[in-house]
């Protein structure tokens, strides 16, 4: 299969798996850095994930014009990707999503942190991005590029932001690992919360911890999940 | 499809969408106003959601009497439906359920508030009724058209209203509207909960905020969702 | 078919429903009370209440010995069902279970009280059952009639009664209805819970109004729900 | 089938069933000691619990030395079995997870206790283990026979321990009684959560009642679920 087919069959199964993993449901979006040109991304039309099929995936510039549309309607919050790429040029992959445990955070200013092996992969910390402060009142959508900007400053370099009110970007050095870090994220927070709710002694990872975690998770680990999540949706692993 | 037959096909999927996605168990049941006669609705026999097929939608004059039941008993609740249909020309479709999320709410006196863009729709505030005040000690369903114009009272111009120790009502200008509606107040209530637990010093959407989502909210979008929901429950999707 | 021989159908499918319903796990139980004689009963042989067949329900005088055994071996916790239809005339089913949210309660003393219409079947209150009290340490299973006996002068004229550190015991007037309870006893106790950890203030049910709920709740009432369980469970529904 | 066949073969069943009652996710694993050879284990080459099939056990010895390795590559952790199986004669079968409701214990230092009969089985204390007391910053990954020694010396002589921000280990005197107690260690921490989440007078288990539910659960017992766990993952029952 030639390198771009394979990486829209994998953005397929990427968005599958998000629906069946609980991190986006009737929303929230996956999205690929072209593989020949990173001025490019790839995304589905304005679908629901589990819905998606080869033909929805779309190509776009990094403004969020589309390339070759062909009728088909882009998602509003495209910009969303598009800003992320153009600030991080070591990020191939995005996830942005509502998943349940991520929302409680993002409305109190609690900050995530790493609590389990795991969820190291969230980073060392996850900032709240508040569309408010510099927009006013919404209605919280990523409409313009001018709003990816912003968030983009906010998630810096790390992983992982949420969006007050909204929900949570994830980006990655390939779509595997974001997947990954978008399911884990929703899973550290649930844990987190639980445990915050036992105890205000929770000891989470220390920096060390969640810096030797994130150097030896490699593809191999991933790929162990990732062939799991392919069975689980019915659709074939390819290694 | 005629237009009659095609509002009734679609009834019978909200009927399983609800039941699949937890608003409804074996209880709690959705309605549409006639598309030709506005002073009657559409609502199925008393039967569980995930089991009603085409046959099983009766129609109603505004006061209950059911018109044509060719042996059909209805749900001794659908006063519920008229009473709504009757104060408010604009409601098109109602849902009353009992979804697990909302009846914490309802016993505590604590309001629902929209804590997430995907449960602006619910709309800037949720009040609560209390059958109890005016009619005293009943069995708690609403059985008479009195009680229902008791209930319509309480919800004024909004879009839902919890009753307490009991479920709650969401209204909407269309069936798919109505649906949406009804699923993000659960998961707004559910979300809600965890974060109150979390800190007493949640942020709720602005008024600002809650107004432009709700004027937003296009068709468009709440069909992404409705063709996923068909998917889920294997109904066919039409836009 | 035989009065008989339906009820044995029925009685699978309750075990299905219970174990679908997530209210019994690979351990838990449900009997009838033998439709002839009335110092019988019917319950299966030792084994997961989802695996159950036909084949499997047993004959037990009221004292546990088994009539016809055929090789089968007996739950060793049928002394539960045994002693609760010699004390309760009235009572034609029970259930026994260990489903989620009444442990917690079982372990703080803190009472289960009717917190939405659908929870009145559980009754105005509901009596904590320790075996620990005048049995000592024990492997907290009924494995004596002795056991049984104190467990039903606990529950008293009550439908259902909590067994600390174990689960509960359900009864009531015919087998659908009893499993109804059961399942709504479950959720009555997932809500409760959620409720009071809102708030201190929490309205319950009035007494009249769980007295009125009871006395509404007819057959079809919960046929409404069987017909929908045995459709999940993929058994033939009968009126 | 030849003992050591029959033992792979329910190893793998072991495998799916602790993926689908939520034990493991993507990651986590189970082995069982060598039938004839006590200085040896089996378990799955580096795969997803639910992936696996029968050519995927390999033979270790207690060290971790791959045994006919024939290019299946390891689990990284396979240390945590080799080195209880060492520490204790007695262990047949070892389960390493990250089930959910274990992790918030293992980081908040509050003990697991029994807090229903099903619970019984994992002890009467669950200690926690923190390899970063002995070995510093780590990836918390068990990657050498000293990890896994100082592991096993913090497991006494119990059925379980909490690995503080990783997971835990189960140990067992046989394979389906393993998956059990890891089963209903999941189990027990989630009520437990929710009893003491309600009052700061939970009442757990006797000593006396511990002891005399672990005597008596008999593999009769473990048996009835294993038969109900078998039909939920389509795998064959053998007793």
């Amino acid at each position: 299969m030639a390198k771009l087919d394979a990486l829209i069959d994998e953005l397929v199964t990427a968005n599958r798996i998000l629906a069946r993993e609980g991190v986006v449901d009737s929303f929230g979006h996956v999205s690929a850095r072209h593989p020949d040109n990173p001025r490019r991304y790839l995304l589905s039309r304005s679908r629901a994930p589990d819905c998606i099929e080869n033909d929805d995936i779309m190509e776009f510039a990094l403004d969020g014009t589309p390339i070759d549309a062909r009728g088909r309607g882009p998602y509003l919050e495209r910009y969303i990707h598009g800003a992320l790429y153009e600030a991080r040029s070591d990020v191939m992959s995005v996830v942005h999503n509502h998943s349940e445990s991520v929302i409680p955070y993002g409305v109190t200013g609690k900050a995530i942190k790493p609590i389990f092996h795991m969820g190291a992969s969230i980073g060392h910390e996850v900032p709240i991005w508040d569309q408010h402060t510099k927009f006013g009142d919404t209605d919280l959508l990523v409409r313009t590029m001018a709003q990816g900007h912003d968030l983009a400053k906010k998630l810096g370099k790390g992983a992982t932001c949420l969006m007050r009110g909204h929900g949570c970007v994830v980006v990655g050095p390939y779509l595997r690992r974001t997947v990954y870090t978008a399911i884990y994220l929703e899973l550290n927070a649930k844990l987190q919360m639980q445990a915050e709710a036992m105890s205000k002694k929770v000891r989470f990872l220390t920096k060390g911890e969640v810096s030797k975690v994130t150097e030896t998770t490699s593809p191999a680990n991933v790929n162990r999940a990732w062939e799991n999540w392919c069975r689980a949706v019915d659709r074939p692993y390819r290694d």
